[in-house]
């Protein structure tokens, strides 16, 4: 068994502790937090719920921690910290600092003869090992993302600290006519406002001037300005009838092409529907504990991301059941 | 420079040099057919034709050795021979026989310090990649493989025994309504009729008995009998304009559940549209051919498949390439 340990205890810890009930290979020993114990309440039977302070010395019980916390100020701190002493999976996502942050994780897990798996989940992640594979395959062509249908949280926040709203639930949307472009294999060069669209739902206080709500989020620099936005109010019933899950995807597409004249084209598209983000992300975060800590225990040690990892460490199955079942 | 030869020069060894004009760091050194040299005329400027034998004493002109030979009667006994000599890749897929090749080219490939990749490919190959990682993300869950709109070999080949047929070009096409079915979440159970149909495009001999040929395909045990087929008599004109290509693709979806009541559905879909089936998978194999040099360089040996190879040594980029502009 692969004994596991959660430190944080939000949506992401949440996904994660469901995901890792999902493996039979591994087994949840505690949540830590840097809350009070008392007041979190996990759902899976018999887990302790700890203070991240207990962390200093359950080296001997915890095989891969697992580290659920923020990118902006929580990860920089935690991942290379307790790389020093478990193996550890983080899902960092603050694109300009991986390397970085890669460094310090590389530095601090080499010098305990760790793995530190940085930047885990489906993006960076799982989207990322296909822009990776499709571009070795495909070495002349072109690469799109698209993200959604689906909730963008740190939108969905930037529209709630405006005054007078009350709650906002933000979709980012794929344009059609841009996929279906990109589908067809011409390499369409496309602008962030041809790419998706938002759709704000928005609870507004009582009396709140709702045009100037709408105003100042279409105006808003860097999260909406240069996209098409749709406003609409919606009162706390409808939002949380509506609106209370947490679904998200995407897809990666490279169009390419080969033969002696370029004259063959080809499209790979990987494509995710998610009806919950976290459990998701969750859910790929277990698979990359399950190889760190077998390459771990093959003697393999420091900072490695997505694309460092052997396909074969994911999978609870056996080389052998692997070539027979799946190859 | 990765030093590369070919041996055999059919459909698939053409599209392997077509891929290895395309990658910068490649060189194509020669090609090698069982055939006279003379015979053989190869479309890239200054590489040479040789005859097979010489592969005997070449070690130390060529890195990675790709064999696009059959996998009925060549690969079995060639891929074990050259390993024994030369990192090599071959696209082995007769499914059932895997788990002894790849012992073969195990031991011969680590007994002389090489690597030695098989089965590289779209399927088995980036399909077989696709299943492990989704299987290994969401465990709770069903796989499905769909193949096509595409042209199978195999398939137009077995036609073309038919007495009175003079070329036959088959088609594998998914039905909609099952990948419909497949992509809502619901887990179908499917049978070999619901997944897919097929059509034959041929052309008869003059004064053929048309409706004994269409009754010989129709019923065809393996290959047709299972199938809802079409045929359509066509002239050598118009096989020759509409069906010259090779085209294929199809795609890899797994649905399954996560939550601690499984109460949320996901769905991964790795999708191909290829305009032609043996550059696509000569293209792959070129990436898996860096592979095999990288880790042969590295002091790695012994048979591998593309569940035992790290993604980021299919890519001439380099792991902090990598990480800054593809994680």
């Amino acid at each position: 068994m692969i004994r596991i340990g959660i430190l944080g205890y939000g949506n992401l810890g949440r996904g994660v502790e469901s995901a890792v009930s999902q493996n039979a290979d591994m087994e949840l020993i505690a949540v830590f937090t840097r809350r009070s114990p008392e007041t979190v309440k996990v759902r899976t039977a018999g887990v302790k719920v700890l203070h991240a302070d207990e962390l200093e010395h359950m080296q001997d019980q915890i095989d891969v921690l697992i580290l659920c916390g923020g990118s902006a100020t929580d990860l920089p701190v935690q991942t290379p910290k307790y790389a020093s002493m478990y193996n550890v999976v983080d899902s960092f996502d603050t694109h300009a600092k991986i390397p970085e942050h890669f460094a310090a994780v590389d530095a601090a897990a080499k010098a305990a003869g760790k793995i530190g798996v940085i930047s885990c989940g489906w993006d960076p992640g799982m989207f990322s090992l296909n822009r990776l594979y499709a571009g070795a395959v495909l070495p002349e062509g072109k690469d799109y993302t698209f993200w959604g249908k689906g909730v963008s949280q740190g939108h969905s926040d930037a529209v709630r600290r405006i005054e007078g709203v009350k709650d906002c639930r933000q979709y980012t949307i794929p344009v059609p006519e841009a996929l279906e472009a990109v589908r067809s294999g011409s390499h369409p060069e496309l602008t962030t406002r041809q790419k998706h669209t938002r759709e704000c739902f928005v609870v507004a206080e009582e009396g709140a001037d709702l045009a100037r709500i709408e105003n100042e989020i279409k105006t808003m620099p860097n999260y909406f300005a240069d996209y098409d936005t749709t406003v609409h109010f919606i009162d706390e019933a409808e939002m949380k009838r509506d609106h209370s899950g947490l679904p998200h995807g995407g897809c990666v597409i490279r169009t390419g092409n080969t033969g002696m004249d370029r004259e063959h084209t080809h499209v790979i598209e990987y494509s995710l529907k998610l009806d919950s983000n976290p459990e998701f992300t969750g859910s790929v975060i277990a698979a990359f504990a399950r190889a760190a800590y077998r390459m771990n225990q093959e003697g393999m040690k420091g900072g490695k991301t997505v694309f460092d990892i052997a396909p074969a460490y994911l999978s609870a199955q056996s080389g052998e059941e692997l070539r027979a079942h799946l190859l």
